[in-house]
């Protein structure tokens, strides 16, 4: 799941209805990062943001599709956003997002880091785990 | 977007919080559907039919991963949620299900089929549409 590229991420818009995106993530410890990337957004990413500050409950699902429908899978977490602002816990993270994404290795993360602190996990697949 | 197998379907808990689940769709018409299929999922159908039933607004996600950022898009529904009961509905969105998913050709969608009306469709892309 870690090694995943991409998952999404729901927030809860201003009316209660969830927003959703795709996001890139790395664990540092048990901790979920995303970087605001450098690219323009149109008011996407304070979106998602400004709605983290507003209601840190988020709720990320990463999942694996095939044509063979036994082996599907999923796994969701519910957890708490918050924007990064200690700069140590940032350089970890940027570490982590840097690592795992070849693109920030030639235009490093953009300024706004956003953590998920992970309250519960929860998976399921089509066929038993063995 | 309507040839992607995969999307991501956000539901309102009872609490608020975001659940989302990765699903198959298809389109009949501007309606878009989709089936709770055979797999028992521990209650997790139910929940995501209960949302619906309860709080109608749906956002539903389809995005598109590569490794050059630059090919990355996605595009996103917000809509409304509903329990298909019209036999005639029911069977247009049998048909355009089956007709996606080769699954459904030997193991025939479920009993519960949801419908999501689309109030508004938004899409990104990293790079400009030619």
């Amino acid at each position: 799941m870690c090694a995943a590229p991409v998952a999404r991420l729901a927030t809860i818009d201003p009316d209660g209805r969830p927003n959703m995106v795709p996001f890139c993530f790395a664990f540092a410890g048990d901790i979920l990062y995303t970087a605001v990337d450098h690219k323009p957004k149109e008011g996407r990413v304070l979106r998602r943001t400004a709605n983290l500050v507003r209601d840190a409950r988020a709720t990320v699902l990463v999942d694996h599709y095939e044509d063979d429908w036994d082996r599907l899978w999923w796994v969701r977490i519910r957890g708490r956003g918050r924007m990064v602002e200690d700069e140590a816990e940032r350089g970890r993270a940027v570490a982590a997002l840097v690592e795992k994404y070849a693109p920030y290795r030639e235009e490093p993360p953009g300024d706004v880091i956003l953590a998920i602190e992970v309250d519960e996990w929860r998976g399921w697949t089509a066929s038993p785990v063995e």
